[in-house]
C-alpha cells in the first residue's frame, strides 16, 4: 500500500471508529474529522513504519488512527477552553454543538483512542505517557497564562509535552510494529520530538502572522492565551520584552504583535525551528536509504516551510 | 489480603497513578480522590475476582484503580456541565479551580486510565467500550434534557449506558483475572450489570428526597437536568405525569417534586430497584459459597438501601 492509499485508509479506520448511535457524537467527530487536517502525526508513524522496513501497512493503520484522535480530542477540548469558534476552517464543535457536546464530543474521541489501541498490547503504554503529557502541557500552559509566567524554560516545557511528546510517541510506535531495534527506535524518538517542536513553534508563530481564512482556524487565540508571547520569548530569549508587554496597559494584542515584529523574533523563531528540523533529520541516518526516508526529510523540511 | 486491606490498597494506587510535577492535576486530582467517595465499582471487581476463586488481588488493583478514575473523570466532567459546586462534601474541582483546569482534570485522569490499564492487554477492549458507553449515555442525557425528550425506554437506555455498563466491565474484569470460565463471566456480567441499574435508578431518586449536605454533593442537579424526572417515568410509568408536568410553567423544580412524592412514585423506584437486585442476586448462583459471593449479595443490597 503506497503511502496515499494509506493515507486515505486512515481516514475511514478514523470514520469507522467514531460510529455511534447517538447522533449528536456521531455527528459532531465526523464534523471536525471531515474537516480535514494536516494528519502530520499519523503520516509521521506511517513513513517510520515503513521507512524502518514495515510492509504491511494496513497493521498500523488503528495506532495512526489513535494518535490522529488523541490530537483531534485535544483540540476540541482546547477550543471549549479558548473559546475557538473556527477550526480547520469549519465552525468549531464548540461553537455549532455548544459546550457541553463540545466536552463529551472530546471525552468521546479520548475513549475511542482506548478502542483503537487495544489491539497493540505493549504499545499502550507508550501511546499513554504522551497522552498524559500532552493533558499535562495544556494545564502548564493554561497555569502559565493565568500567572503571567511565563520563560523560555517554561515555554519548552510546555510544548515539549503538549506537542512533541505525542509526535515522538507516533515514530516510537512506527518504528517498534515494524521491528526496529532498540538503537533505532531511540533515533526516532528524537526526530519525532525534535520534529514536533518546530512544528509547535511554526504553529505558533503562524497563529501571529496568518489570518484566521489562511489558518482554517480563530487566529490570535494562542496570542491571547500567552503562547505567542512565549514564541516572542524563545524566539529572542530577551526578559526584557516580557516587562515591557507587561507595562503595555492598552491593547496587548497589538503591542506584543508589534513588538515581536519588530525585534525580528519571528525569524529567530524561525531559527531555532531550522535547527529543530537539521537535529531531527540527522537522527535519520540510522536508517537505510528509502522513498521514505526522504519522505521523512521533506515532512521535516513541510514542517517549517508550511504557510498555514 | 483481606476486602478491606485491598480497598486501603487501592487508594495508594489512584493517588500514586495520578503524581504529577504539574501542581495543579496533581493536586485537583488527589483533592477530588482523597474526598472519598463509595469505591462500590472497584469494590464490586475486588469481591467478584475474589468471589470467582482469584488469590493475588494485588494483581486486579490498577484495573480497579481504572474503573473508579473512569468514574472520577466523568464526576469532573459532569460538574462543569451541571455547573455543580459540591461533590462528596467537598467543593467540586469546577468550583475551586475552574472550568478550563477541570477539563484538563478530568482528561488527566481519563489518560491515567490508559496507564493503568496498559499491563491487562485482552481486558482493555472490555473496559473500553464501557468508557465509551459512558461517554454515549451522558450525551444521550444531555440530549433528552435539551430536546425535552425522555420517555422510560430512553431512560434505561440512559442508565444502562452511562452506570451500569462501567459496572458491568467491572465485573467482567473481575471474573476474567480470576480465570473463571465464559460462563461464570457471563453471569457476573449480569450481575453487574442490574446492580449497576438499581445503583443509578437509587441514585436518581436519593437526588430528589436528600439535601446536599446528605449527598456530599449539589442536590436537585440532576433533577435540573431532567434526571430526576426521568425516574418519576421509569417509576410510574405515567405518560400523564410527563404531560402534566410540562404544563407547569412555575418552578418546576418543586412541582417536579411535589407530583412524584404525591404518586408514589419513588416507592415504584423502589421496587423497580430491589427487582433489579434480586435478578443480580440470582446471577451469583453459578458461584460457590464463600465470604465473596455473600459480599455481592450485600453489596446488591446497600446499593439500593444506601441513604446517601
Amino acid at each position: 500500500m503506497m503511502i496515499q492509499q494509506a493515507m486515505q485508509a486512515l481516514e475511514n479506520v478514523m470514520l469507522d471508529s467514531v460510529a455511534s448511535d447517538v447522533k449528536t457524537l456521531h455527528d459532531a467527530s465526523r464534523h471536525i474529522l471531515e474537516a480535514g487536517g494536516k494528519r502530520v502525526r499519523p503520516r509521521l508513524m506511517l513513513l517510520t513504519y515503513l521507512a524502518c522496513g514495515g510492509t504491511a501497512v494496513e497493521n498500523v493503520l488503528s495506532a495512526a488512527a489513535a494518535v490522529e484522535l488523541v490530537h483531534t480530542a485535544s483540540v476540541v477540548h482546547d477550543d471549549i477552553n479558548d473559546h475557538g469558534v473556527v477550526r480547520r476552517g469549519r465552525p468549531s464543535v464548540n461553537a455549532l454543538w455548544g459546550r457541553t457536546f463540545a466536552l463529551l464530543t472530546g471525552d468521546f474521541l479520548f475513549t475511542k483512542v482506548y478502542e483503537l489501541m487495544a489491539p497493540y498490547k505493549d504499545l499502550n503504554v507508550i501511546l499513554s505517557e504522551a497522552t498524559v503529557a500532552l493533558v499535562e502541557g495544556e494545564t502548564l500552559q493554561a497555569s502559565a497564562v493565568k500567572e503571567n509566567n511565563f520563560s523560555r524554560q517554561v515555554y519548552y516545557d510546555i510544548i515539549s509535552r503538549k506537542t512533541a511528546a505525542l509526535f515522538r510517541s507516533a515514530a516510537h510506535m512506527g518504528a517498534a510494529l515494524a521491528g526496529a531495534g532498540e538503537a533505532t527506535i531511540e533515533a526516532l524518538r528524537l526526530y519525532g520530538f525534535n520534529v514536533g517542536l518546530a512544528f509547535q513553534i511554526i504553529d505558533d508563530v503562524l497563529d501571529l502572522t496568518a489570518d484566521s481564512e489562511q489558518l482554517g482556524k480563530t487566529s490570535g487565540i494562542d496570542l491571547q492565551q500567552g503562547r505567542g508571547y512565549a514564541v516572542a520569548y524563545a524566539g529572542n530569549g530577551e526578559t526584557k520584552t516580557q516587562a515591557a508587554v507587561a507595562e503595555q496597559p492598552t491593547d496587548p494584542l497589538t503591542a506584543i504583535k508589534a513588538k515581536m515584529l519588530s525585534r525580528k523574533a519571528i525569524e529567530e523563531a524561525y531559527t531555532q525551528a531550522n535547527m529543530l528540523r537539521a537535529a531531527a533529520v540527522a537522527s535519520l541516518d540510522v536508517l537505510p536509504e528509502s522513498p521514505y526516508k526522504d519522505a521523512l526529510v521533506d515532512l521535516a523540511r513541510l514542517v517549517v516551510e508550511r504557510d498555514h
